[in-house]
């Protein structure tokens, strides 16, 4: 999606001026992964005009494989954002009905090419969101990556907003989640994408991550095929603080990660995506969950201080944060 | 009033570049009115060159009626605003002399149409802190509102920078709170413009509200015609930083409202007029004092994360803050 | 040197846009001693280029009497900038070789008119780092100092990334504290620049300023013709937030500061030098070691605030943050 | 719409930058008449959400009464542009399918409201272009205006990108003409629209005024009760110099305009909706069609000057070039 | 004064940005005079505010001494220029009254001071517009020069918008033009400033050098005491294009120079204050009249391609231009 | 060579502002091929820092093939363009010393990696102008590059103010021209890299392309086995208009181009790459000499449209300037 951003904490077309740069799950995961080493290929759908050759630009520009791009459709979805600052927060205005990956089916994309060489396959839970058949898409995707022996991880983020096309999350999501191997959920996604409940609240700025191991067991015992769930805990105490963390349960075990405060965030929208870009990465390059976890949290909590969707962060970067130095001190 | 504004953090002129907005007591509290659904009505006078019918042009984006301005006089005044940072304080640059409205007189409005329709008239204390001729004007205007039974209320404002045409406030302004009804002062504004003392220290960083309950009886007594007297309580820790609550003392008794923590401020310039603007629209919605005084202060704290000196907020938007969400989580 | 800054909290040329400003140890403190009243002189090397000319057109506009620069070699030495936030330090990128300081040599400079009228003349360990005709330049410049009897300061300025032609920092920079009066180091200047150890944890982001005393002392028991010795204390919580403040040891006895927490810090490259400049001014203008101190951490903590290497604040500004008003309120 | 425009002569999103205003056909036409001193309301339909409230804010500013605007559908449409230069031209990237206007139908209005004290309707080609139910509603809307004794202009408008659903413009404009009593179009209008031949090359870069007499009586002869017809001529040197003029064809006579060298372009879009604009206003204050038609061919001479879709100049301007000054020559 | 430029060609406030630099008859003549090698002193008010200290540090950038400034008054005059094109001319919006000149009386200056070393004056007719007491200053000043033998030129500079104290230019200007020996006038000029008529038409486009050499007499017999009179011929053929030429009659013969065709205009504010410092520069180190003239074309001529009212181009660009070579080839 | 370009027509660091684009002879010529459809790989050095690292995003993002690059040296060159206006040409100060490039040896590059599938090499002669080594380099690549049978292209390239390391341009470029086939050169170079006279007189504006056949001959008679020998012509009228042709001579035949008028150049800077990467694509893609020609003109033509070093331009847009669409008409 291309991303305009209204300048400082401007509102939205307070001035003229709107900073363009392209995000959205899919790809803020790619660049994450391929930022991290990792062999990473962007498999969306994009239209033949000059905004989806810019996407295209920019993420081979990251070292991202675009060769799985499926060229169709008529439009790259749109979102605005006004950053917020104290108690006023952010927010987000999506114009993406009728974008090229809204209305893709299974017949625009070559399956065993996109498949090629690939060990893991991340979804979101935004794309089944948007329409109906970007629902049976994401399905039949994650059902050929399962097919191929392909590890598959879903990211559930819910969005309110998105889900308008008559069916509710709840009727579509738990069939991805069957086919899902390493599961991203907070507690409203796992409320109201899967139907199982969790008591927290969310506005009071305050999470307790051990809270999180009675809900953690309960999605277990409903999709004991995970091998994985994590959720990040974000606690909100202002527009510009937020304090961060996660927790990684598998193998019937919670690990807590260290938490962050993050005092001046420059951008929190990617946040989730660059902590999920940092758990394949993690999973995929450390044996013990725990370093995986804490990978994971360090790249996220990097990414709230780095502006747009991508996570412009080194590998080296974050374990230096991993390893302990979050002085912000000069690096010269 | 031109409102020119560095950009960033930086000193005046240290760049080039200007931001120029508009902003000044009268129109930043019709903006706040009209925003929250009154009708509001502009009764100041500008010129006709392409600045004055900016100001105007700008004004109507905002739903604020100018049919009542005064199209006179040579120049719109102008104020250059550099952002301060930690330990170093915002300044503010007037250029005003010679404005329009320093040199307007009664004579160059229609003061039935400037009343038509209305119910309540609002006036600052820095229109008569200009010129002799521009304390002349205000005292008329108030005056010809009581005599039509419209409301007034005053916000003392006092401005150590301006008042320097050779009368002290003290003797110009104690004639307008006469026929005040709602005033609108802080522990400054009532020493040096009422000759009512206090012993605060605006300098420590923290004031206590209750504190306030002698100065208000004190006023009060005084001029035992007003309705309300409501004074902000800010707090300033940093130039970054600002505790900001309130009070409204009336039918003898002291409300104190929310304190909010403002800890990352985007632009506090304008934020009196925003409060000031808030609770005439409390005043006018809500029943309970204490209701009106929430409203008022809630939408001054959100002032505070928007540039510029209007306060583009929407009624939704204070509610929600009055209702408790103060966590900044971006809405999408 | 030319400074080029990517915008806001960017990380270098994730947009196209750099702010182009010009930096440097000794122009740094050049400016600061010219604002806050002291002839100020800069002596130095720049090409007969537009940038060169540039150079001496801001620093002719800061009052820096430009007469005794050394107009030859090739190049202004770059340095690129990307500002951190949070746990994210900034980071600075040297493009400086083959600058025209650094193949400067005794015979570009006529050293009559470099001292003519001075009493004071201050380098820093920087350019000692560049090139051996660099340290050998600058020793013969203190040498040149010493034999006027013109006082001489010292900032040891250790930089790591700049040290590679060869020699270490302990072989140049004794005999250069040799003909020192006024010594300006922290911690790791004096590990590495003197070979005298200590053993703070500069990482650990809290400091006990009594800790340095037995530092200062070793290093005055080394070099006990030094007037004075002086270390800033840096508390690093964040790339946003740092606490400052400084000591001076100096007869014998360790002189403390008042400690500031700049909490929403705008830029901090060229702190170091902003304190030097202060200390400089306030040695000249105090009797009072303790005042003189007191200036150049007050100063210095003002720069905090500033964008760009130059402490853009006046003397009155400095003034007023000593006296205490460090509240940070609108000066209207 | 929302038009987003790349800076300068940058290609789309060669820069992260983009300028954001609004335009499009109806909107443009109302600004022009409003600032040209005709009452204006704009007929369309918006989102109810923070664009939407954007483009009311911004036609109030103009003074265009909004209150005929349906608050219906789910998005503004968007375009982008990108200014071409020399031999390169501008191109306009439509992002428009699915926006208010292209979904609204004629129950989304309240027709006694749209026309109340209306004495002129306008519409464009482009509306029908979008939808089968825009379609729809142009004519439903026209022949609203015709049962009301309005009098309706019509601009042609062929935009080769926009008929994609399903029908050609020469099955859906000639019923919208037939209710049309000022029709703009220029010869690939007339033939692609109405199906009347026309042989000029519109790439040769010169066109002769008296070329198209033909073309206007075959036009007139086929839709008799046209009271007028004009077409812009413009020829295209270059994408910065075009040739500008028009012809106004009425009571079967050809009226020729002044000819303007336009040199310097700054931008040309929204030029015919600024001449559409004009000639309203022109057939509205002047009694001669010649008159007319030279206040809407200097009107849009000028438009080529501003950038953004509205074309924002006085009517004293636009006299002032009528009355032969081109000069260019400073104001002051 | 402090000058306000609205961005590319936008119209004054189309967008919030504005440039910020500073020019004014009195500096720009000055700035261009040092850069050309003369020395240069600045001799006018200026607030000791921070606008009248930024005027002071970019004269010092630009090596103007700025010893002689009066430091009095409240405010740096203001304009904003927005920038035309094409038939639409740029416009100039003075906000100049009560500026720190325009009250500035003899007193203020110390003459002595201002003439030291001093052998040209040069003054210009801006400044006698203003107010009569800077009329009186005007006089007062050029008097004082000639008492000292130094030589004095004006430039009578007629500008509508300001004559309005009540004194027309012609009961002003001539009593200066007595004491003056070079004179700077077009036909204009001349016409009102001192009651000498003229035919020419100066929106025609089109200017005969050889038709001023009967206005030039007419000058010169009615001031036989001046030197030389000289002339700018600015054909206007639109906002970018203009040709543009000079003449100079002295000792009874007129001097024609060189015409430039100047087909892209980046700004003309400040074109005849560029050609001024020209002719002073041109008359000190030539001896040939022509030379000096043609030395004064050159250099305003390039002043049109330079953003800002200030000609910051080197003596090396103009020779470069005198001598034949304007093919504008890139210089690498 | 990292490119930093003043805004708009401001001199260098006019204002604090500079654009960060990358270019360079050998990247331009890539980008040009890679976007005409070849398969374009870069064979340079580049520093492992971020800079180096931002470089290989925009090649990647071109879908230039970048794994022939050279990590190794230190620096990123460097250099600062201005664009010039009028008769004020544009300025290119370099600061390329000790690059990445001009340090490199044939030991840093695999020669099998870098002509794995290759089928052509170009080379330009800037590189052999930085150093002696890069001399060697170059020459030793175009052996290397004979060796493997590609074909070499070479553009001449003089650049007077590099050629300073004490070999002249004809002791040097000789040797490489005699293993390349396809050689781009102007009469300067001709006559000062080849030692070949020429009489035309670049600065007088116009050029008649017959008259380089005889200069063509003298290159053929000298390098008979050369396959085809083209130039640029390049009319200055202007820095903002310039005519455009080239003519290419082939077995024995001069082939002269259309000529296009550039009136409003946007950046001539990487013309004539853009003119090298044109012909290197039209000799690959077309049959005949002239339309090969054709191609190169009609894309470097563009190019001067274009900000930046780059031609960002596709090859359906060159084609269809090609075939005679130069008007400049919006494309929508």
């Amino acid at each position: 999606m291309l991303r305009l951003t209204a300048p400082g904490n401007d509102r939205l077309l307070q001035s003229p001026n709107l900073k363009a740069t392209f995000g959205g799950g899919e790809a803020n995961v790619c660049v994450s992964c391929a930022r991290f080493g990792l062999k990473s290929k962007y498999v969306s759908a994009l239209p033949k005009n000059s905004l989806g050759q810019k996407v295209e630009e920019l993420l081979l520009g990251q070292k991202v494989d675009t060769s799985a791009i499926a060229w169709c459709g008529h439009r790259v979805g749109v979102y605005f954002v006004e950053r917020g600052a104290n108690q006023r927060g952010s927010t987000v205005l999506y114009d993406r009905k009728n974008s090229s990956i809204s209305e893709a089916t299974p017949n625009n994309f070559d399956w065993d090419k996109v498949f090629e060489n690939a060990s893991w396959f991340h979804v979101s839970g935004i794309t089944p969101a948007l329409t109906e058949s970007a629902a049976d898409l994401t399905l039949y995707a994650v059902k050929e990556a399962k097919k191929r022996g392909v590890a598959v991880s879903c990211d559930l983020n819910y969005r309110k907003k998105l889900w308008d096309y008559g069916k509710k999350p709840s009727e579509v999501m738990p069939a991805i989640v069957e086919n899902t191997d390493y599961l991203i959920a907070n507690e409203e996604d796992i409320q109201l994408s899967l139907g199982i409940n969790f008591d927290a609240d969310v506005t009071k700025g305050h999470l307790e991550a051990s809270d999180y191991e009675s809900l953690m067991k309960k999605v277990s015992d409903k999709y004991p095929h995970l091998k994985a769930i994590a959720t990040t805990l974000r606690e909100s105490v202002s527009a510009d603080h937020n304090n961060w963390s996660a927790i990684l349960y598998t193998n019937g075990k919670l690990h807590i990660s260290k938490k962050y405060a993050i005092t001046h965030i420059v951008d929190r929208v990617g946040g989730g995506d660059s902590f999920a870009g940092g758990l394949i990465t993690g999973l995929n390059i450390y044996e013990q969950p725990q370093d995986a976890l804490e990978f994971a949290v360090a790249a996220s909590c990097l990414k709230h201080s780095i502006d747009g969707d991508w996570n412009l962060v080194s590998k080296q970067e974050v374990l230096s944060l991993m390893g302990g130095d979050g002085s912000g001190r000069v690096q010269r």
